[in-house]
């Protein structure tokens, strides 16, 4: 189908359902991007859940979204349980206009969603040639290190840099050895996922999905990674004042309330400390990274953002192609007026 | 040997060479709480190394370090190549009273050397009731993802935090699968490494200390502790005015001129969005993470920082114990006046 087409489809979905114009844009903007990129664990598979939870107002249609300036540079945001895509939007080009004056600008972020990819976010700031962090908690899905029951979410940690290059450097990358939606897309493929990177609920290891999503996945290099998603949820929850500590609810699984996912979103200037020279600088950086031997088999040395980026490109000429039991859903939900 | 005379002696050992005697008790005091955190890689092994290279003037002892003041909240130190623990501590000090005073504070540091570990930092700023995360880059350790040849350092990202118990929550962990530190002292008493942390000069696995050094570590993680390390040198070098991209000079390898490392501290009021609450906050989060069940074998769940201090109160009792060599090393240095 038409790119554009789908997402006139899904602003309107979102529209039916309560949302303003201008909610629905962002909203639906955000979900076409992420399969765009390949991200289909954040794409189209999401809309049906978010559909449910705005009918049953654990999503708020109508959020009133409190801004509280604490500083120039500071500001925390109380999302009234809107979509998360909506506040988190907000949120970025709230840390984007601090760091514009003050040279930085930092924004917390309470009683908000699922806010699909971080990058979204990031690559706002690095379009306006600033520096960036985003952190988000999620629900459960990790075990911390020790435990055998999950609690952390794959709570992601998110840099971005302008490059000096077309492409932006952004890293998003879970903490979680693989993303909860990846499995997520398995089970409903009936697809296998790889040995080592989730255990079943008796806490063996397995390639089964749907095993999967009942027990636990692994961290990334065991305490390391479990010392940074604790990390990750202590700024992006306990800090914001949103839930934490496994209590942010499974948007798929739990009705009973509203998510509160907690953001965090740090925005800098680059050039605050060596001024102008910071593009030749990270331009020389990257390409005496890519120029190192390479190890077989590998054509290029990639920064993080070049490989979504190539995705995103290939995929905009190809056209998204939405699996028979999403379309379904789509169309059921479309036929809501 | 007892640990107060040691630290005299490391003292003494610093002001023949040329140090101030702060600047002296700065140091002597980080090598110790090395030690006795069991940092040995750390600690009294380094000390030779420091001498030879104040005497090779590539770390100077008589330091103009210089603090620029950028606005309120942020700074930029130019260390004039002063021993990295003295700029570092000058640092996140500026640092804590910027967050003090704005509720915000960044400091960036170049031209600066080896500082130890980021947690003596990070626990200054945690001391004060302040959240805290401490970046440094290092000498080429890990190879990038792809690369078969090291260019980043094993770059360790610190975070920590006040826990509202005795012990801080302190996550200080490197992106690599083994600290190079710990190469160096497996090396050193002729000790094998674990398989699967390292690779020899030729690209295949090894567990021989000495072929390690020689070759690559691993990052944690494949592409995402790769693309980690490649943050914290954009963050630590390229933002900072350092050398970064593989350019850190190895201390113990390459006196042909200062390291010029860089350093990022960022240290923020967690009370800033919750108020007072944020103690009973990050106590509920910790309390509930220990109390889940637990796999066979763990007696506890630690939250980071609770293993270090464990050690460190054992280490306090037991006393330092120095190696034969380093104990030759040290009273050479020792008779030097």
């Amino acid at each position: 189908m038409k790119n554009r087409k789908i997402l006139k489809q899904i602003r309107q979905i979102f529209i039916n359902h309560g949302l303003s114009k201008l909610h629905a844009n962002i909203t639906s903007k955000f979900i076409i991007d992420a399969e765009l990129v390949g991200a289909h664990s954040h794409g189209l598979s999401r809309v049906k859940m978010y559909c449910e939870r705005i009918k049953k107002r654990v999503i708020n249609p109508k959020p009133k979204i409190k801004i509280k300036k604490i500083s120039q540079s500071i500001s925390h945001i109380d999302a009234n349980n809107s979509i998360g895509f909506v506040s988190a939007d907000i949120g970025i080009k709230t840390a984007i206009k601090s760091a514009q004056k003050t040279g930085f600008g930092l924004v917390a972020i309470k009683n908000s969603g699922h806010y699909g990819l971080s990058s979204f976010y990031a690559e706002q700031a690095v379009k306006k040639n600033l520096m960036v962090w985003c952190f988000t908690n999620a629900p459960p899905a990790i075990a911390p290190h020790g435990a055998k029951k999950t609690l952390f979410g794959t709570n992601p940690i998110c840099f971005g840099t302008p490059s000096g290059n077309k492409v932006p450097f952004i890293l998003d990358t879970s903490v979680s050895m693989i993303n909860r939606g990846k499995i997520r897309v398995a089970a409903k493929q009936g697809k296998k996922i790889p040995l080592g990177v989730a255990l079943d609920k008796n806490g063996n290891p397995t390639n089964d999905a749907k095993k999967a999503l009942k027990g636990v996945q692994l961290p990334i290099a065991g305490f390391r990674g479990s010392g940074l998603a604790w990390m990750v949820d202590i700024m992006s929850g306990v800090l914001t004042g949103a839930n934490h500590a496994g209590k942010v609810k499974d948007p798929f699984d739990d009705f009973s309330g509203p998510q509160n996912v907690g953001h965090l979103f740090m925005v800098l200037k680059p050039s605050l400390f060596v001024g102008k020279n910071y593009i030749s600088r990270i331009k020389e950086n990257i390409k005496i990274i890519k120029r190192l031997p390479k190890i077989k088999g590998v054509k290029e040395i990639m920064y993080p953002g070049q490989g979504i980026r190539s995705r995103y490109k290939k995929n905009i000429k190809k056209g998204i192609v939405i699996p028979k039991n999403i379309l379904e859903d789509l169309n059921k939900l479309n036929a809501i007026k």
